[in-house]
Parts: structure tokens; C-alpha cells; sequence
């Protein structure tokens, strides 16, 4: 807990999954943890600079995107057709104000979309073409196909394929799925900030690229408000990543904000509930971060590992991956 | 309350809005409470031949969407862009399995896709084209955009867009929105139902139409879990209607269940509490039914009126508009 006064906190998150030591390179693990504490690091300098909580997690957010280690933005994996569609989500908890945007494909940043939608629109969710036509007329930047081509995601795609899978599923043990292609398979790549801005104020959002090979204009957890993301000033802020049916039909962000509310359970309680009893009892695979006004938090997972770190008024970034 | 044994109980509900008798001919009048008695029959039929609250909610919403008085498949209102855009979601409380679509064109009736996936998809939510190609591979029926025309919603577009507005926003006092093209403008037209079978299951679904003049995909709280619909056997089965945005950020659905699950709250407290006190607060326009698994129901609702009706094994179909 970090409850002094004018204090900030900013958690993130860039997915779960078996990520385990063993399948790890060092290069590879130096870039990650790299990115990670650039991520906090874009979103604390919002922060120290008396900025909002909104603009902390967009920032926080878009340096992940950007980079194509994690499955959102550039990083976006491919679906059965081929494409990239993207799904993110921003919550503001001092006015419960709302964005969010599914299946866009053409967007650089689709986190900035979300939150332009809660800005300067009368909606909170748009879709597909909707929302990139809105993106585009206020001037938010566009990507080309190319942008998100990336040769690794897209063997991920043609070894899914090949073994008739969308990589959604963790019950399957394909050899593919260990290893070959740096685990992608059994991870989520999702990615997620919460924070906690000097003015007392908290927000939450989500940016994904969805699964690898799926099909039919899927849409998980991270656009939808309450399930993937959720924010409340009087409760917390809530990002999730995981197997998002799971969190959709639980409801699990908002769940989060229930608990504490209605039940008066403490942060760190509801997400234990949540996310080590009834997640894990459905089989549901997942973690969140979570955050309340007095700057207690929680990193809470029920995989081998979540790309995760921390940033506070008194405390500088730490990052994380394994248990 | 209803408890006795192989008892079944099914709500329905045709949207809420500044639905008065003053607006309304006896003809109009007339023909609404057949159809929703209509509707109701076609849901009893289900539950008294021991079918499942899953069917028996799609049976019932079915012929509400066939209707072009309900703003939802057939009757569906028109985009910005002319074009009749439709959402569908349902739950199984016993089972916690949804499916939900979103932004879909061409379906004849969207909650019976929304059961495909649910039945036959791993995923939730599908959106678009996505979800169009979905249903075409399991067969379900089609329908071109002639059979969605209705020269009286068309007529409300016009008038919807010489007026530049949205048809959601309650707030203006439009001339138009008066009586003139039936009082369409005051009215949330969304359509769903909440049943409890003879197996003590309970099951909720709702589709929609969406809003007059609605632009860039924009999706409201119909195919959203949590929001629009929820159901869960130790609590309840929830289907809502209303200012999309509202139920989206407050997580309505589910959050009257929360209240029953951690608050103890019954099922009309909970109702009164989310739809006269939370929403009225932040003038979130809407209603909702609610139905448990000992057969206590709620029909909540903070606008004039609400189109809305009730059977179960001991009471034939009541139908009512007003307040």
C-alpha cells in the first residue's frame, strides 16, 4: 500500500501464459523486461507530471503496441483469414466514462481509438469499419497491413492451421506449442495498465490482438467493458488477460470492483477469489492487475508466468515474469 | 413468487421509453399486446413440454423479431448509413455458456445465432462479417435488406438526421420525437426475455436493433454479457433495455446479481436499487426483468413506460405497457 499523499502507482501487464524460464532466451528476456520498464516508464512521466490516469495507461499501453513482443498493436497476431484485428478498451473511474473498440485492423494505436471514442463520442464500444471511420476523422493514425506483418506471428498462424487450432485452447498439447515458436501458443499476449494519478483519480485499459487462427469476428474480453476492463474511483481499476470467454462470462473486472463494494473484501481478497478459486475451478486461465485509490494493488495470475511491472511515487519500475 | 415444484415462469420484455396511452391509437394498442402475448405463448410452449429456459427465451424473442413493431430484427431501425444493424446475446444460468453477435446485416433473427454460438463455437462474441459467414455455415436463415425495410423507420431516419441526432439521447424535445412518427424517438425498443424451466434452469436474452441514426458501429449493451444480459442459477436471469451506455458502464445485468450474491439482497431490491436509484442518479433511462430460480421476478423500469408481459404454470399470459 502506498497511501501518502500525491502519491501515483502505475501497474501494467503484457499477458499470461506457460511462460517459463526453461523456454526463454536471455536476449530474449532482457528485451521483454526492456520493454516493459519503457512502458512504465511512458506512463509515469504522464503521472509525475500531475497528468490524468486515462492518459498514463495510454501511454503505458502504446509502448507495448508499438513493440512486436507482445500481442497487441504491431505485435497483433494473425487470424484464420489472415488479418490482425485488434480490440482495446480505457476506463475512467472519477467519471465512469467509457471507450472501446473491436475487429479494427487498420489502426496504429487502437488503445488511442478507445479513448478517443470516450472523449468525442456519445458511444463506448464501436466496431470493425465503424470505428475506423471514426478513428480516421479524428485523425488518429493509421497502419498498413505491412505494419503488423510479422514472420514469426505468422508461422504461429500456418503451425495453428496446420494443426487445426485456434490457440485459444490450452488443453491441447501440441509440440508446436513448446518451444518451436517461443511458446506463443500457450501465452496470451494481452496487454494492460492501471493507474492511480495525483489527483486521486484511477483508470484501467486493455489493447489485444486476439487469437492466433481465429475465426468469425471473435471478439474476447478486452473490449468489453466490465469483463476485460474496469474502473470505478470509489472501488479500483481492473486489466485483464487470459482466456477471455472465461473472463467475459464471469465478469471478471467488474467482479473485482462487486467484491469490494458489496462484500467489503480488500483488493488483494477479491482477486485471490476471483482469479485462484473461481477462475481455476472453471479452468479459466488468466490474470489481472488491479489497483484502489489508496495505491494498494494486486498482480494476480493463475498461469506459470505474466509479463508484469510496477511503478510508484517512492518506488522506481519493477518488472516481472515468472512466479 | 411462484415456488412450487415443476413450476415454469417466463418474462418478456419490447423496450422501454415515453410510452403513453395519450400517443398510442387503440389499434396500435392493440396490436403490441397480441404480439407480446404471442410471444409469450411461444415461449410457454417450450417450458410446458419440459423444453430448455435457453429455447424457450429464443422462442419468445423470435417472434418479437419477426414483428415490425419491436426495434429488432424485422422492425430493426436504421443507421446513419441506411443500414439495419442488429445485436443479440443469451446466457445459460446452469451452464454459465453465452454467445452473443454483434453489428450483423443480414440475419433473419439474431438471438437464434446467438444460440448457435453458444451451442457450436469456443468462442462468445462474434462481430460483423465474421459472425455473418458463423451463421451461414450453420445454416441459419438469411434475410435481404428489403425484408428489414419499414417505411416508417425509414421516415424516422430522415427525420433523425435533418434534426442531426441520434435517437438515444432523451434529453432533447424534438417535435418529431412527439407523437408523430408514433413516439419511435422516446422509445428503446430493444426486446428480451428471462425464463425459469421445469429443470430449475434459468436462461435471459435480449436483441436489438440498435439506434436511429447510430454511426461508426456503434454497439450498445445488447450482445454484452454483464451489461445486457446476464443468468446465473444461484442468482438470477437478467435482460435489459434502455440508454445502451449507461447499462454498459454500470455492468447492469450483472450487477443485480452481485447484489444477490454478496449483498443478499432479494431480487426486487436489487432491481430497484440498479434501475431508481444508480441509474436514475446519473439519468441513465431503461428498465430490465429479472427472474430467480424459486420463481421471484422483478420488471423494473424508470421511463413512462415498458412494453412487457408474464406467464408461468399457475397464471395465464399478462400484458402491459404502462406504468
Amino acid at each position: 500500500m502506498e497511501s501518502n499523499k500525491n502519491n501515483y502507482v502505475l501497474l501494467i501487464h503484457g499477458g499470461v501464459g506457460t511462460i517459463i524460464k526453461e523456454n526463454m532466451t536471455a536476449t530474449k528476456e532482457a528485451a521483454y523486461l526492456e520493454t516493459l520498464k519503457m512502458a512504465l516508464l511512458a506512463g509515469e512521466n504522464v503521472l509525475k507530471n500531475a497528468g490524468k490516469a486515462t492518459n498514463a495507461v495510454e501511454a503505458a499501453i502504446k509502448v507495448m503496441e508499438d513493440s512486436p513482443l507482445f500481442n497487441a498493436g504491431r505485435g497483433a497476431v494473425f487470424t484464420h483469414e489472415g488479418k490482425n484485428e485488434m480490440d482495446a478498451s480505457v476506463m475512467d473511474g472519477n467519471t465512469l466514462d467509457a471507450g472501446a473498440v473491436a475487429g479494427v485492423t487498420q489502426i496504429k494505436n487502437p488503445i488511442s481509438v478507445a479513448l478517443q471514442v470516450m472523449q468525442h463520442s456519445n458511444h463506448i464500444i464501436l466496431i470493425g469499419e465503424g470505428a475506423e471511420r471514426f478513428a480516421k476523422q479524428q485523425g488518429c493514425e493509421l497502419a498498413n497491413p505491412s505494419y503488423f506483418y510479422d514472420e514469426d506471428r505468422f508461422q504461429q498462424l500456418k503451425m495453428a492451421q496446420l494443426h487445426n487450432e485456434v490457440i485459444l485452447d490450452h488443453s491441447g498439447e501440441s509440440a508446436y506449442q513448446e518451444g518451436n515458436i517461443e511458446n506463443e501458443g500457450k501465452k496470451f499476449g494481452t496487454v494492460g495498465a492501471v493507474a492511480l494519478d495525483t489527483h486521486r483519480n484511477l483508470a484501467a485499459a486493455t489493447s489485444t490482438g486476439g487469437m492466433t487462427n481465429k475465426q468469425f469476428g471473435r471478439v474476447g474480453d478486452t473490449p468489453i467493458i466490465g469483463a476485460g476492463t474496469y474502473a470505478h474511483n470509489k472501488t479500483c481499476a481492473v486489466s485483464c488477460t487470459g482466456h477471455g470467454e472465461y473472463f467475459i462470462k464471469n465478469v471478471v473486472a467488474y467482479d473485482i470492483s462487486a467484491l469490494m463494494e458489496y462484500k467489503q473484501t480488500t483488493i488483494q481478497e477479491a482477486a485471490e477469489y476471483v482469479i485462484h478459486e473461481k477462475l481455476k475451478q472453471q479452468k479459466g486461465e488468466g490474470g489481472l492487475i488491479a489497483l484502489d485509490q489508496k495505491g494498494s494493488y494486486t498482480m494476480a495470475f493463475n498461469t506459470k508466468g505474466m509479463y508484469r511491472g510496477v511503478v510508484s511515487k517512492n518506488h522506481s519500475p519493477k518488472v516481472d515474469i515468472y512466479k
